[in-house]
This record gives C-alpha cells, sequence and structure tokens, in this order.
C-alpha cells in the first residue's frame, strides 16, 4: 500500500464515531431544516431555516450557548442566548444584508404563533445569522424578502440539499465554491445510551493554498493552477450551527461550540481576521417553558466527566460539514459572469492538467467519499 | 439647616465635576442627535439616532467598546463592536421590534454613502439598540417604517428634547415616564486639558419602590399612592451611550462602559433579570482609516493612571441622564389608555395627596432643578 | 417625622427580605468561616477561610461561578471556575502577598485530604482571593505563614468576628478602618420555599467623599474633618463571597456575582480604576461528585422567572456587608505610627467637633443598628 | 515523487514565513529564556522563565494579553493581565503544584528590585503558568523551590534547551514526551518593516492516536505499537507564551493569543476537556511606565487590515514549537520506573517493528528536519 494509502486508511480508521442514519443535522431528533434558494440575474443567494423543534419554541426554549470565534460578523441575537442560555425561535442564515428582512420575517412568524409577545409577555429574540456572499451575489441589492424566509421555514423537513443552496447559494470556502454542509455523529456513552451530535455549516471562508483534506494539502496545488492569491484579504465567514439530544446545559453546550473550531481549522482555516466565525449550539433536551411557574424543576444533568466524547463529535462533524459543503456545491457564474469552481470540478481539472497530481486528486476523492 | 437639607447641600457639593455648555451628549465635538416620535393611535415610539460624527462613519471609524451589564437584549450590532473595537455606522435606538426596520434603512444608507460597501471592499455593522416599549405603545403593529428612521438621521443637529420622545416616547422608568435622558461633564486632566464625557440614555426599567434621587427614597411612597407592586416581573431595559473626545482606546472605553453601571444604580436599580442593560462607548478621537494602507499610525495613547477622571464622570452623566429622562418626561396616555404618570406630575399628586412628604418632594424638585 | 427621619423609615421599610438567624453567611447551612488575624509590630494582617460545606470539597464540589467586576487584582483559581463551574477546595482570603503561601497551605491541606490527587487523579484548583493591606500593614514582610492559613482552616465554625479581623485586619474601606463583614436574607419563592444568600466581603476599596449610607451622604463632612483627599488613586479592592442553598447552576450564580456590584456601589463605589472587584458565588445544592462515573444524574433546576429575588437579596446582604465590616472594625494604630479611625469613631468625632452634623450622624447610626 | 514527496514538499512551500535566526522567541529582541531542570529520585520537573525584556519589567510593563482556550488550569496572574492589558513581572512556568512557591519567589524578586512596591505604590501581579507532570514526577512532593526559580531567573539569556528540560522536564505530549519547544518567523509587513513573532510552549496535552506531522498520522500506529488507549481521560495542558516586537496593542494581541489554537489543533489537538489550553501573548514595543505622570504619550498604531500576517505566523510558530518540544525531548524513565518515549525513539522502534510505516516515519523525520 502507497504512503497516503495508509494515510488514507488511518485516517478512515480514526474516523470520529459512527455516523448518523442521514449523516445530517437532522438525525437529531426533533431538528429541521428548510431551504430558498435565490438565483436571479446577479443575485446568488438564499436562506436556510433551522428548526430546533416543530413545536412552539417560544414556549418551550432549547438550552443554547453562542461561541464568537471571531467576531468579524453581524449575526443577531447573541447577546441574549449568552445570558439566559435559550433559544427561543427558528435560527436564519442568510446573507449579511438579509439580516434585517429576516429579522422582520422571523418576529413576524413569532407574533402570529403567540399573541402573548409584547402584549402579556416579554418580546422574543429572533436568531438571524449571516455571511457576506458579495464576491458572488450583488449583495447591495438586498433581495431577500420576507417571503423568501417564510417559505424556507415552510419547507422545514428531515431532508435537504447541501452545496450552492439555500443560503449557501452565494458562498466561496477556499476559494472553490463553498455553501450549506452538515453530518452527524452517534455518540455512545458507557456502552449504553446513544446520543446524536449534528452540524450545518455555512461556509464562506478560507484561502485556497490552505485547504486540507483529511491532511492531503491538494490546495496548494489548485490555487496554484487558479493562480488564486495568497494575498488578498479574508473576507468570509463561516457559520455553524451544532445540535444535539443530549442533556447538555448552556455551560456545557458553550464548551462544545468552542470546540468547532477545530473542525474548522481541520480543513486548512487559521481564524482570519475579515472571517465571522460564529457558532451556535443547542440541545433538544431539557427544554425550558416560557409560562413555567413553578419554582424549579428536575433536569438530567450530563457528567463533564464523560464530555469529551462530544468535543470529538463536534470536530468531526464540523470538519465533515465543510468538507460536505463543497464537495456537494456546483460551480456557479458569478455577479460578473466569472465560472466559480466548484470543488469537484476544480481537482478534475488539475487531474487532466496536472497527471502528477491524479494520484491524489484520486486519494482525496476517495475520502470525500466522490465517485469520479 | 435641616438633615434632608444638608444633604442636598453635600450632595451638590459632590456633584462631579463641570457640566458641559448643553448639558447634552452634543457637547462632544461633533456627536449629532436626531430623533422622531411617532404617536399615533396606540402607537406611541420612535426613533433616536446619533451620530458619533458627521463625516463618513465608515470610512473614518471611530474607536468604540461595548458593555453587556445584563443580556436580555435584542440590540444588534456588538459582535464587531467587541472583536474590532470601532463603531463605522450612526447608532438608531428604537423600540425591540423596530430592530429589522432600523437595520435595513441605516444598511441602506450606508450602501447609499459608500458604493464600495458588499461590492469592492467588506460589508457594514449597522448599530442597532432597542428596548421593549410594548407596556406603553403596541409594539405587535411594528409600527417604525425606514422612513421614521431617515427622518431621525435627517434631523440630527446639536440640541434635542429629552423625555417622552424619539424612540423614549413610550418607555416607562421606574414605572413612571422614562424616555430620552442626556448630560455630560467637562473633565480637567492635570489642570490642563479639558476632555467632554456625555451620555444619552433611553431608561426603559426598574421599579417604583426602589427610585431614588439623590439618596431620597421618594420611590417608596409614590408607589404605595399608585399601588404599583413591586412584585411585578421586570420587563425593560436601559440603553446607554457614552461619547468622549478623550483618546481612550477600546479597551479603556469597555472599562468606561462598565462604569455606567454604577451611575444606574444610584438612581435605584438593581440590574433585574429582564432588564436587557446595553452600553456603547466611543471616542471621536484616533478615528481609524477604512482604507488605510499604511502599515501603522501614531496615535495619543492616554494614560491610565488618569483613568479615574473618566469612571467618575461616567457615573455622574448616567445617573443625571436618567433623572433627565424622568425629569423631562410628559405624562402619556398609554395603548390601553391608562394614563401613565410623569416624575413631576406623580410628585406633585403625592405633594398634594401626602403632604407630609411636601418637603421631601420640595428637596427632590430642588435637586432635580425643577421649579415646580 | 423629620424628613431624613422619613427617609430612614422608608429606607427601613424597603429593607430587602428578612435577615437570617445570625445574619452572616453561615446561615446558609453548611457554610463555615474560621479567622486568624496576625498583628505584630508593623504587620497588621490576617487570613480569612470560608468553607462551602464541611465534608471533602474534592469529592463533592459545589457549583459556582466568579465575576471580574474590575481585574485590578490577584485572585487566583478564577480561571477554572469560570471553565467548570465548581469550587472544590475552601476558599482563603489574605493580603496580595500572602497569596503564594496561602496557595501552598491551601495544596497541602487538599493533598493531605486526597491521596489520589495528583498522582491517579487530576490536581486541584485552589482558590486564594486577596486585597492590598500595604497602607496600613507592611506587606512587603510577607509575613502570612502556612501555619496561619491552617489556623484559619482548623478555627471554622458558625460564628465568626467582623471588622477589623482576619484577612481584614489592615484593609481600608472608605479611607476609614475596614475588614470583614457578612450579612444574610432568607428569599421566599413562591410563599413556600425558603432559601438563603449569604455575603462576606472583604472591604478595602472607596473615598471617603463618597461614602453613603442608605442615602446619607456622611462621607463628606467626614472627608473634610480629615483632610482626606478625593484626589488620591484608588489602590483598594473588595472581595465578595456569595453563598446560596438554593439549586442555582453555574450560570445562574454567575449573574448572581454579576449583582454584587449594586451593593458595593450603594454605599458610594463607584468601580475605580485600582480596585480590584472580585465576587464568587456558589451554591451548596446539586454538588458534583469527583468521581462521578455514570453518564448523569438529576438535578434540581431554578426557574429563571423568580431568580430576580436573589438579584435582590445578592444587592441587599453585600450592601449591608459593606457596612458591617466598618461598623464592626475598630480604629487602628498603621505600620506608620497613624491612627486609622473607624467608620464610629470617626462619626462621634464629627458629632463632637461640628454638631450642626450630629443629627445626621445620629440617624447613620440608628440606620446601623449602632448604639452611640 | 510519491505522493507524500509530493505532500512534503507542498507543505514545506507553504511553510510559513522565514524563520528568525535561532528559530526560538528569543529572536524576538529583548526577550530572554532561563531554565532548571529539577530531576531527583521520583521528581522529572523545573523552571522555564521567560523576560519579555531585561530592564525593570514593574517600571516598563510590556503590552499583553492572555486567551483562555479551555480553563482546566491554574495559570496566575490573568484577570489583571485581562483588565490593565500589560505583564510587568517575568513569566515563570512550572508543575501545578509549584505555583504557590513560584509565586514567592517572584514577588520577593520584583520586591527587592522595586522598593516601592507595596509601599508608595500598588502591588505587583507576578504571571506563573503551570501544567501538571503529575503523570511523569512525583508532584505531590512539591519539591520546586524558590531557588529554583531564582536560578531559572539567573540563567536568563538568548539560546536555550528545548524538548525534556525546565518546567517541561515531566511533561508528556500525545503520550510521548512533551516539554519545552520554540519557534519564531519574520513578518514581513509591505515589504518594507520586518517584524518578529516568536513561541514558546509547554507541551503536555494530547492523544498518540490523533497526533500528526504536517497531516501524516504517524500518531495511529504508533499508538497501536504502544497500546495507547484513545478512552483515557485527557488530564494534561499546554502552555503558550507569544512574543512579538510589533506594536501590537492588547485588543490585537488577544486576537492573536486566540490562533494559537489553530497551531495547536494542526499537530492533532481538540482542546480536550481537562487540557488547560492557555496562551499569554505581549510586545516589546510600546511599553507602559509605571510611573507616567504626564496624561499621554504618542504611540505607534498597527493597522489591523494587516492584521492577517500576525495571525499566520501565529499559528506557524505553535504547530512548529509544539512539534519541537517533542523532537528535541528524549525518551525518560518516569516515577514509577516506566520508560516514557520519545517521539524520536517510538517513530524508530515503529520503522524496526513495522517496516509498512518506514517510509512514513522517514517523511515524518524529513518533515521534522532530524537526521535518522
Amino acid at each position: 500500500m502507497s504512503i497516503m494509502g495508509l494515510a488514507v486508511k488511518l485516517m478512515n480508521d480514526l474516523s470520529d464515531g459512527v455516523k448518523g442514519k442521514r449523516n445530517l443535522i437532522t438525525d437529531v431528533a426533533g431538528v429541521k431544516v428548510g431551504q430558498v434558494t435565490v438565483d436571479e440575474d446577479d443575485v446568488h443567494s438564499g436562506v436556510t431555516a433551522i428548526l430546533p423543534h416543530t413545536g412552539n419554541l417560544f414556549r418551550h426554549k432549547v438550552p443554547a450557548a453562542s461561541c464568537v470565534i471571531n467576531g468579524f460578523g453581524k449575526s443577531v441575537g447573541l447577546v441574549q442566548i449568552d445570558e439566559l442560555g435559550t433559544i427561543e425561535t427558528p435560527i436564519i442564515m442568510t446573507n449579511t444584508f438579509g439580516v434585517g428582512t429576516a429579522l422582520n420575517a422571523l418576529t413576524k412568524k413569532m407574533l402570529a404563533q403567540n399573541p402573548e409577545i409584547g402584549d402579556s409577555t416579554s418580546t422574543v429574540n429572533p436568531i438571524v445569522a449571516e455571511c457576506n456572499d458579495g464576491d458572488v451575489s450583488n449583495i447591495r441589492k438586498m433581495a431577500i424578502t420576507e417571503q423568501d424566509v417564510d417559505d424556507a421555514l415552510a419547507a422545514v423537513g428531515d431532508s435537504f440539499e447541501e452545496g450552492a443552496v439555500g443560503s449557501g447559494r452565494g458562498m466561496m470556502c477556499y476559494d472553490l465554491k463553498g455553501g450549506i454542509g452538515s453530518s452527524s455523529r452517534i455518540v455512545t456513552v458507557d456502552d449504553k445510551h446513544q446520543y446524536t451530535v449534528g452540524a450545518l455549516v455555512m461556509t464562506n471562508y478560507g484561502y485556497l493554498t490552505d485547504f486540507i483534506v483529511n491532511g492531503a494539502p491538494i490546495g496548494a496545488p489548485l490555487a496554484k493552477m487558479l493562480a488564486e492569491d495568497k494575498k488578498k484579504e479574508e473576507k468570509g465567514s463561516i457559520i455553524t450551527i451544532l445540535a444535539t439530544d443530549a442533556p447538555l446545559n448552556s455551560r456545557q453546550l458553550q464548551r462544545m461550540a468552542k470546540r468547532a473550531t477545530v473542525g474548522i481549522n481541520r480543513t486548512g482555516g487559521y481564524i482570519g481576521n475579515g472571517s465571522g466565525e460564529i457558532v451556535l449550539a443547542f440541545s433538544t433536551a431539557n427544554q425550558v417553558d416560557h409560562f413555567e411557574t413553578s419554582e424549579f424543576d428536575t433536569v438530567t444533568r450530563f457528567n463533564d466527566n464523560q464530555i469529551d466524547l462530544f468535543f470529538r463529535a463536534t470536530a468531526a462533524v464540523v470538519d465533515e460539514s465543510v468538507l460536505s459543503s463543497m464537495v456537494h456545491a456546483e460551480s456557479v457564474v458569478d455577479r460578473k459572469g466569472r465560472l466559480r469552481l466548484s470543488l469537484i470540478d476544480a481537482c478534475k481539472k488539475l487531474s487532466n492538467q496536472q497527471p502528477e497530481y491524479s494520484d491524489m486528486v484520486d486519494q482525496v476523492f476517495s475520502q470525500l467519499g466522490v465517485i469520479k
């Protein structure tokens, strides 16, 4: 076996844990995802919605936490998550200048569902996360509509597309086409209980020269071929949503959220200055009743001594989600008419143009589960 | 002299530093404030805009910091302030459900002014702060329009009204009418240089029983008279904007922002669970050029050994701003037709109904500079 | 009734909740305090030890949180509290240069009690908090010994002295003699369950001119009399320990700890640059077993909707603890032979020298429960 | 060329920037390092001291920041660094139970050098960082003496040993022998100015199965050979010290410190629950005079638009420092008589026992610059 073959085999042996049924964030029971892609003229954008559960989220909040890896970003709703440790609305992802409209649409949705909000009870804390797709899409048009958000929310389900779809339509990752990626792992504790950890990422960061796939530095020859310049300023971002059905509290979820950086960096990231790296993590267990009147309730507390299982799973699902967003993305013609290559198309081109890399491309494809 | 008279005299002696010319945040050179009040049917709300300077804020950012005293709030833009230490747009204040619309209006304003944003350079980080005026106004109508925001921005100037105006129209402070308040102090360092510290607050928090004016616990008899119940849940908030022309960097501004809590608490606050207490602080000195190409520039660094002068001034201007928001507010009929008393009207009523408190009311009025 | 009389009456009516049996932190069942005062030549210092419970703290950790109000301080152990949300040793308070020795003594104590530490299990995170008593005591002598720490730990009990004792021996508060103060409140939730909140403070901060007692600005005339200069740099600190038997988790304890600043500021503090203001809060409920092997356990979760009761109690106990540290302190001759007046002695002197203040002094004494 | 050969070549091409003269943290002008190794009976420990400059650090503080990647650690002094943004003493690294003694020794050193400390001016904030070497050394003996600390401080110079020396003597990294590692990079800004970034790490974390060298997963076969179990609880830590002569302020240094995690994770780390990962970063530029009396001074402010150069350099120096700590470490017999293999010895053993890995070992050695 070749050295690289050995490496691949070792990597696969390592591959942290068993994947969930769909290998998507929706493997966490109750979590749903819906998307709308907006692709008209020079607009290549969209909306991706994540539902922590399908009930009334305001009335039954989920324990949650955020982690700002790098705060060059405009996501909305983090202040209250940090204080109260809960999420009480769907999570909407879109482009940077769609945040205001998404906020309005999400607020209206919550008001319609809950007549008490802003009347007899408190207001509501909508969560909207964003990346700047302005490299590919005419973001200045502010093209996302409230209807788009409503449609994404109406489209939620267990299965959903990855790649250049939804809010990921115009995103670029490592100078290749990025977008929406997702993954899941089954965590078995004490050989008894099984929990699921899922990630969904919107990828829009990184330099091609830095890109690695399970240790294979495929980004460097791709960058040389595509004449991508390492010196450009990074203006991207990555949003990571983590879900689990394990009874982690907000402190534990915050710690888990912090580990997303491990997965991101495994693919070649270095937390660039201009890269807004924001993580939200929630648990579907131990929900919090908004109108709780009793003084206390009884909840399950997960043992910190075993939490490394979730930290490892987080690194694994985020790493795979980033790669998955790229593997599933198609090449896209951007707002200026330039063809923005997908990872697959770029690798094929490399393999054709520079046969000395064809073995490495094969290995990368093999690891990525891609049939050439 | 009566004991209370002595107390008042002592308090006045203490009164920290010299007030600025207008005793408003606009005493900090370059800072402007504009407001729009929306008062139709059951909507009692509005917009207040603060300009750190009147130039192109995106191109010439101001050093800034935020401090989340209590994060039960939905203000937008803090993540990036915390990371980069700058503010690059006007600051818009409105009600909680006006944030999305304010975000859209502010984004459009910035895009119109800067054709590079989202095209050849990065996006922009709009700052919108909010309180929930739903007790007084029908917040569920989401009545604030983009035009309201534009109008507030167009109305900016050196002088502006305080009290139940602008975004403060529907706010309640200590169960009395709150709103917009402002104050300033001149800080003299080394008997040589003079700097200005200004505050503008939007007050919407507190229980009447807790309210004190320079140590006089006038809130307790007012609460008894008005039968306000201490046990209600606090659902308010207070937004504090601090401005200075002193060359404080973001770390120092962050420390200054933290001291806003001293001023708030001097009037009887205790940082209630439901009170979103958010502070933004900026300096008009040492601005940051967005398109800076040179590797470094030279700036003035303020000596931490003297920073207490600014901490004291912060406590003073925030304390006075809170009181000023109440002194200037008129009584308002709320969305349900209830008359929500102003501090002045409530005190007069107390003085009339319970003459044993008339001396205390006189003292309070005297301290507040109110002619009965 | 005079206005001030009215004010006092109102303040007393306000007085937040019922005090515990001893009005000490030890009213929280299981919490114990022990002290050693070191008073030789020009050394006026000591050690105060707080035990969250009397069992094996390493094996049965208490949920905990810290809050750094102002970080000009050298307390030890906060990093791990913030990460794991537990305290696993007694808390030792001493002077700044006694921290290393206290750390060694505490480590040895924990090692002796737990043979597994550093051998078959992890290390241990000792908690040591400090203020700088160098104004009164020759702190450069580094006079605290490991034996002093052992003795303080051996002396723990339910009752303990307040004032210029233990680690508070050399501390100055508002330019008067400070030291150790404590207080407690009974919090009744839903008219059913009763919990206790206790505070213990080591006070070493503030300017006399700023000092107020329940709104009475007694500090100003005292400062004038004693010719204390407001312009001096504040080099003090205040350590606050909060305990409760309510089942608050680390996130909730962190929020509670943050409210200590309200109590501190009610007495005239403004969070000076040089004042290290550190708060530790712990709950004796829901303890964490170090050798927990099961994957999860079941705990009581307190309803955030009712947490204001604890925030109010925190403000009340910290306010009273600060005053109590001063009321109980005796005047002390400092390292340079200067007599450092206690609050009581200073007030008596004021009353004698300036009879116009005798009524205010009487009122202050009355509020402080001091028999003249 | 083989695929792995290609990979190595690409990795080398990537290798971020030019190394400094010594490829040590002391390439940053003024920075010195001194060490003492304590190796007696079952004690395998020591002290490593880093001097930000050789002048009076208390009088001339360096801008600094800390970053707690994971707070399962007992390092001392971070609270004040976070508040004031400066370091004012040497940095001492030792084992967990040596912290108290190191604190005492360092305090005495500072007192001897500065008669004003604790007398006419404030106290001093000593910095002590630690990892738990209890797996290899009998940490319960608390064997580090104040003399050891003094000796390390006396031994400072430009060159120093890496590997199982100083405080790194008993540390284990990825289940192999860890210790002290260091590296540096020259950062060229605008093709004009050159700055140096240096790192020094104390490595004591990680699982062998996870270990990778520039993408080569050599840890997996090593773990299988050594029968190291992935399921063990991680009880390690890594301390990272970053130095630069670039005029970065504390906010910028904090951001730089955060990027240390990228370098750590490139070698296979995932920020385990029990791994205390603490980073300190300082700049030798723009020092702060303790006795500064003038109100302000003038400093150079580095342009954030170019800060990615420093983030990349940070990832590179930390990655290389971790590997360097392992490459330089010798195998050590631990407190229980077990031989704890160095990376080199383990790789040689693998190559001998399992020839199919000899090519991978060769490549790893080649990348690590090791002559077999």
